[in-house]
């Protein structure tokens, strides 16, 4: 029985498991979840993921995988080859405390049901923009060291990992909400490499299935 | 040369770190970061750690490892035993996601950082207060169902994981924001459970040297 991704198309949590599944050459079927119509909250969704964000990854046998982080790690660990964690231990730390910038101190405090909430709270569209701009900031500048003593090519050595799943889909949302990304040479410049890798690539927003044009 | 833990006493994320630290039975010196004095913000606690968070954990030769969960990650890989992931995959796939919910989900909504700039943004006392009850709500409502089902006594089996780590703290946080536990049975059940636990015990805020008087 094949693996099933619950994904949305512009959402970096899902877009960072593409890129480990890409990466670890999984094949699987792809069911799109439209975030703007609120699928996401509604029961048929709430059966997959009681918690109602993407992404879930259905492995058969009733067996649902959550949240972004723990399936990759579930990923390096079910398919070790090719590794996206390094193989000394501090590396590994490296690793997954970028990983965890993203994933922690920025995406969470800007996605669709931070947004929704604020703007009930009577923050109007331009406040809720500068929002998400300030914690991209924010979450880039403690990132920029780290790439730029990291990289060599990727945004951690030579080879992508963990931290790539997480970086590339976060400066595409950097993109989309209009940062502006000179401040961070090192960080364009591993994601400028990433984006040619055919996984990463494969995994983009435009490449998927319920992709809008833009 | 031994460790250094930076650290604030009612913070969430070294609270983790405490706690993992304690059930590893590594010993460290303890360097309290004033959160209310905004010392985490300046240049002394910034060369520690750019990113001006806490915790960071200093382990010696220049090495400083950041990010809750990346420390916790690194300290199960440095420290195996006792074990604070479980053997099989898919188990440990769930502790992760458990602790996901929190780390990603849950706190960063609600840390230091994010409450100043909604103040700043003209949200009121009880707004903020509002808004971090509602994030604490989601987290824990998605988490209930499944520490009912995996719980034998910790929040995952019948000894302390990561999501022990994770969930100790925010349940603290929980209470310190008056949020009332009543509708998470399992919840309440499993952090009972760990405060009884000597390690969980020792690292808790108000055992703390920077702990304040209530």
């Amino acid at each position: 029985m094949g693996f099933v991704l619950h994904s949305a198309w512009r959402a970096t949590a899902p877009y960072r498991v593409r890129i480990g599944l890409a990466l670890k050459g999984v094949t699987y079927d792809y069911a799109a979840v439209d975030l703007l119509k609120g699928e996401q909250r509604e029961p048929a969704y709430r059966a997959v993921n009681p918690q109602g964000l993407t992404p879930a990854l259905d492995i058969g046998g009733g067996r649902v995988l959550t949240q972004s982080l723990a399936i990759l790690e579930w990923l390096e660990e079910a398919y070790p080859e090719p590794a996206i964690l390094p193989v000394d231990a501090l590396d590994r730390a490296a690793v997954r405390a970028m990983a965890g910038i993203i994933a922690c101190d920025v995406h969470p405090l800007n996605n669709t049901r931070v947004g929704r909430q604020l703007n009930k709270m009577g923050i109007d569209q331009a406040g809720i923009l500068a929002w998400t701009q300030l914690w991209i900031t924010e979450g880039f500048d403690a990132l920029e060291p780290m790439v730029a003593r990291h990289s060599r090519g990727f945004a951690f050595g030579d080879t992508p990992t963990l931290a790539d799943c997480c970086l590339v889909p976060q400066v595409y949302s950097a993109n989309r909400y209009q940062v502006d990304l000179a401040p961070w040479p090192a960080i364009r410049a591993a994601v400028g490499h990433a984006a040619r890798h055919p996984a990463i690539a494969a995994a983009h927003p435009h490449n998927q299935p319920d992709a809008k044009p833009a």
